[in-house]
């Protein structure tokens, strides 16, 4: 759990200041959690208890539509978030799910821990804010590539934002991504050779 | 201006602790601007120096795509925020105009008054989260709205989420928001009645 904290608490100081006691304060109201490839660790409906901090490995957030047709819009990698951040906030209904797409480490962190954080560390309310913003600028960037954005232009962006993802996930779900059946996909990448 | 500012300070009292003597040093800094109909605020490409308070009237947020289409994607009615937030935070071009609809008056946040108001006001730094988070949560429920409802749903909830809308906007924008043609929204309505 050290390494992983490591990480975590890296990337927690690059937002803001954090000395040892606010750290020790924090980390310890954190969990570890091991999920197998393709477990689901958070499903459509439920209550967002918690973030996922993804230490290695790789998760996807997806919604299903009355279809039953899953669109995968955001992987996280390693050293970054994934949660439905809205129902984790408001204790409301969960409108994604989010699944492991290889064995992967978690750090969680429940709604009670930001909370806390946000009271006891001297920059809590500030680190809140930063998430906030973090995730509006992803969902942001989603919006505009949904909106603008030829296949093959959010094909380049991704690969971009998800370094490694064509070696890690199946074709199934960089399609589903994409908003693009497999076969468009297997063309689109036949006219980039 | 007074009364137009006593919405604003209501709106942020809903979400932090703001005195008198807070609320005198942040509002002194806010400017009032009056935009004509279909006057534009911001244009894609430019720098978003300010957030606009709509204290009456409505705005529309539209990128135009390569072929030269407005996409709309979000309007601003009475007490609600309009802003390019990311390109305003960070300091980047600017994804989004914003246009006036009808004659609107706005109360301008420059973003040197929201950094200001993170240190000033006790709880600044939980009112940038609040925001943050607000943006987050409209930003969310249009990617929602996009992969997972049909156009007829999308109307249904356009017309919840912007009472009055549809006496207010021409048809057009409408279906540029709801990202159907003006024939497909005539037949929508159509099959409404």
């Amino acid at each position: 759990m050290s390494s992983i904290n490591d990480n975590l608490r890296e990337l927690i100081s690059e937002y803001i200041e954090l000395n040892d006691a606010e750290w020790q304060h924090f980390s310890s109201k954190l969990r570890c959690k091991e999920v197998r490839k393709n477990e689901i660790v958070m499903s459509e409906g439920s209550l967002a208890t918690d973030i996922y901090f993804v230490a290695s490995g790789i998760m996807r957030t997806y919604f299903t539509n009355e279809s039953g047709e899953e669109k995968t819009f955001h992987f996280s990698i390693e050293n970054t978030f994934a949660a439905d951040y809205e129902s984790f906030l408001n204790g409301t209904q969960s409108k994604y799910s989010i699944q492991a797409l290889e064995p992967t480490q978690l750090v969680l962190m429940s709604a009670e821990t930001l909370r806390d954080a946000y009271k006891t560390l001297r920059e809590g309310q500030k680190l809140g804010r930063i998430i906030a913003e973090k995730y509006f600028f992803l969902w942001s960037d989603v919006i505009q590539d949904i909106y603008m954005l030829a296949p093959l232009a959010r094909y380049e962006n991704m690969k971009r934002k998800f370094p490694g993802i064509l070696q890690r996930v199946t074709q199934h779900y960089i399609a589903s991504y994409l908003n693009i059946t497999p076969v468009h996909l297997s063309r689109l990448k036949r006219t980039k050779l």
